[in-house]
C-alpha cells in the first residue's frame, strides 16, 4: 500500500511517499515544491536514497504544484509509482485542530469546514493545509485523505495545563486556551523511546523535548500529556530560533502603550525577530554555538537558551510525579552536542549525568545519559512524516 | 533608636513604629491612614498589642495625612513617642529600583529623581512612594530617609534568568527585562529561615514562595536569587487573586488584534479580571477553598494555581542544582492549609512529603514536611515592615 503525505504551507508542498507492508514502512520518494504562486518555483526531489535533484517547474498555485509533483512521482525515469492510482491514502499535516479534532479523521466537507474555522487560531497554517487537502482530492479523485493535527496529541491535557487564568468567558466564547504544537512529534517520539527503552507506553513517565527552530517541551504520562510549553500559539515557552517564548505580558501592553507600537510591530518583533536571534545575533543553533566562542551576546543567549529549558524539565519532572526519560529531538536535541551537554549539565538534581562519550552521537537514537543516573535522557530522531503515515493507515484500514 | 517605616499608595499611607535596641526590634504601633485625597480618609491604628482604633480624620493629600499620623504618634493619651525628634530614621518602601538600585540608599535630590525615572516602569506605585517620601522630609526635617526596594533583592540574578529574548536593543535602550517584586519578603524570609534551620545563608539554597493576593516565587543561592516569576511588571508567573500570572504573549495580541480590544482593556482584564478570579469567580484564596465544594470552577481555579506553583518549584529546585528547603509565606503560605496539602501532594518526586499534623500550623514558622523528606517544606511569617526597618537602621548606623 502506498502512502502519500502531505504538508503543504503557504507556498510550499512537502511530501513524502511510503511503501507499508505488514508493520513495515519504507520511505520510496520526498522532496518539497517551493515558492508556489512565487518567482522561479522550485521542485525539490530525492528518490529513496538517490541523490536530490532540484528543477525550475510552473506552479503557480496549489492546485498546479499537485500535478507538478504527480507527473515526478509517475515519471519513468525518476518516479516511484506505475499510476497514481496506487495511491491507497494520502495524510496530511494540518496545524491546528482546536478542541474540535483529539485525533486524526478522514476529510471530507465537514470536516474541512472544521478546519476552517479552526483557522482563526492558525492563520497562517490552516489555509494553506486546506489547499494542500484541496489540491489531492483534485488529483487524486476517490482516494481518502486524512487530516493529522499539530495539537490532537495535546488534547489529552487537563483544563489545569491548558487554562489560562484569565476570565473564562475567553476560553468559553472565544477558544482562548493553551493548544500546543509539535504534538506529532511529541507522540511520535513518545512511542519509539518507549519501544526503545522497553517502557510500557501505557505508564511510562517522559519528558519529551522538540527542539529545533521551533522548540516545545510535553510532559507526557502513560501516552496523555500533564503539559506542554506552547499555548494558543507557537510563541509561548521556550527561547527558540527567531520566538521569544515567554514574556511578561506586561511587556507586550508596555511596548504598545508606552514605547507606542502597534499591535502588528509586537507580533513580528516578537514572532521574527526574538529568540536566539533578538539576544544573540542568530537564529541558528549551529551559528550560535561558533559565534559564543568569541561574541558574548551568543554566548548569553546561549545561556538563556538553556537556562529556561532545563527549568522546564525539571518542572515537567515534577507534576509528573518523576519521571522514565527525557527524549530529545528535533535539529538542536538531535545533533547539537554543546546544548545536550550544557543542558545536561544542569539536571544533576534529578539525577541525570551526561556520558560525554555517548553524547558524541548525531540523528540517531542512543542514550546519553551514563548508566548510574536515575534519570534516563535519551536521543530520539523524530519522524513526523512516518507519523502521519502511520496514523493514515491505521485510520483506514 | 525610633524607626518609623512607611509604605505610601496611591490613596493610602501605611506605617508601623520600631523601637530598636540591640539585636531587637519591638513593634511600638502601626497602621494604615486609607482614603487620602478621597472621601471620608479613615485612620486606623493600633499601639503595640492593644485594640485596634479607627477615626474620620481629614487628610487631602499626603503632607496632611503625614502631619495626622505625627499628631496621633505624640498624642500622650494613645501615643508611642514622646516627640517626633525620637525618631532617628525612616524606611520606605519603594517598589520599582529599576537596575539603578541594588541595594537600600539614603534618600537625597539625586535619588529622588532617579525612583522617579523608574516610575516609567511603576506608574501606579513610584510616584504614590515618592510622595510619602516628600511627606516625611517635611515632617521629620534632618531625620534621614531610607528608601528599600521591592526589586532589589532580584539584581542579583544573571542576565540568563533576567532578559527575556527579545531584540537587546529593548533592554538596552527602554530597559525592558524581569526585575522582580516582593524582594524584601523573599529577603527576609530566606534569612529567617536559615535561622531556624541552621543554614548558612552564604551556601544554603531555598525556594522562597511569597502566596498572596500578589504571589511569586525566587530561586535563592546563598542570597543570590537565580530566578524569581514576576517579570518586568507584577503581572507575569503564578496564578493570583485577580492577576492572570503568565499568559502566551500570542494571546495578548490576539485579544487587540482578532476581539478588538483596546491594550487598556487588556491590561485591565489581565491585572484586575484574571486569576483566581477570572477561573474561579473569587480572588480570595479562603473564598476559593469553601466554594470548591460545591463549585467546579472555583476547584479548577485552585487545580490551576497548584499545578503551576508545583512546575515552578520543580523548575527552581532544577536550577539551584537541589534546594534545602522550601519556604512557604504570604497570607497563603502562611494560613492556607488546604493549599499546602495540595501543593506538597505533588512534591512527592522532589522528595517534599507533607507531615499533616504540622500542616495545622498557622501564622507561626514550623517545618510541615515529615522529617524523612529530603527536601524540607518551612512555614515561616514574613514580615516586610521588619526588614525595611532592618535595612534602614543598617544603613544608618
Amino acid at each position: 500500500m502506498k502512502v502519500l503525505v502531505v504538508n503543504a504551507g503557504s507556498s510550499s508542498l512537502k511530501f513524502m511517499v511510503f511503501d507499508h507492508e505488514g508493520e513495515t514502512y519504507t520511505m520510496l520518494a520526498k522532496g518539497n515544491l517551493e515558492r508556489i504562486g512565487l518567482a522561479e518555483p522550485n521542485l525539490i526531489y530525492q528518490r529513496g536514497s538517490e541523490a536530490k535533484t532540484e528543477e525550475r517547474v510552473v506552479a503557480p498555485d496549489h492546485a498546479v504544484a499537485m500535478q507538478v509533483l504527480c507527473h515526478k512521482l509517475v515519471d519513468p525515469a525518476c518516479g516511484v509509482l506505475k499510476g497514481l492510482d496506487e495511491v491507497e491514502a494520502i495524510g496530511h499535516r494540518v496545524v491546528h485542530g482546536g478542541e474540535t479534532f483529539t485525533s486524526p479523521v478522514v476529510v471530507n466537507g465537514e470536516v474541512k469546514a472544521k478546519i476552517d474555522a479552526c483557522a482563526a487560531l492558525a492563520p497562517l497554517h490552516n489555509p494553506p493545509n486546506l489547499l494542500g487537502i484541496t489540491a489531492c482530492e483534485e488529483a487524486f479523485p476517490g482516494v481518502p485523505n486524512v487530516a493529522v493535527f499539530d495539537t490532537a496529541f495535546h488534547q489529552t491535557m487537563d483544563p489545569s495545563a491548558y487554562l489560562y487564568a484569565v476570565p473564562r468567558e475567553l476560553y468559553e466564547e472565544h477558544g482562548i486556551r493553551k493548544y500546543g504544537f509539535h504534538g506529532t512529534s511529541h507522540k511520535f517520539v513518545y512511542g519509539a523511546a518507549c519501544e526503545y527503552l522497553g517502557l510500557d507506553p501505557a505508564t511510562a513517565k517522559i519528558i519529551t523535548c522538540h527542539l529545533g527552530n521551533g522548540s516545545s517541551l510535553a510532559a507526557v504520562d502513560g501516552g496523555k500529556v500533564l503539559d506542554t510549553t506552547m499555548g494558543m500559539t507557537p510563541l509561548a515557552g521556550l527561547v527558540m530560533g527567531t520566538r521569544s517564548g515567554n514574556v511578561d505580558a506586561g511587556v507586550v501592553i508596555y511596548l504598545i502603550k508606552h514605547l507606542g507600537m502597534s499591535v502588528d510591530e509586537v507580533d513580528t518583533i516578537l514572532n521574527k525577530k526574538s529568540g536566539l536571534l533578538g539576544l544573540g545575533g542568530r537564529s541558528d543553533m549551529r551559528e550560535i554555538i561558533e559565534a559564543k566562542k568569541t561574541d558574548p551576546h551568543a554566548r548569553q543567549a546561549f545561556a538563556s537558551f538553556i537556562h529556561r529549558l532545563a527549568g522546564y524539565i525539571g518542572a515537567y519532572y515534577t507534576i509528573l510525579g518523576g519521571a522514565d526519560a527525557i527524549v530529545l529531538t528535533g535539529g538542536i536535541g538531535e545533533n547539537s552536542l554543546p546544548s545536550r551537554e550544557a543542558l545536561l549539565g544542569r539536571l544533576g538534581a534529578l539525577g541525570c549525568h551526561l556520558d560525554p562519550e555517548a553524547n558524541q552521537v548525531m540523528g540517531k537514537a542512543r542514550i546519553i545519559s551514563t548508566p548510574e543516573s536515575a534519570l534516563t535522557a535519551l536521543v530520539m530522531p523524530t519522524n513526523e512524516e512516518l507519523m502521519i503515515a502511520m496514523e493514515t493507515t491505521a485510520l483506514i484500514h
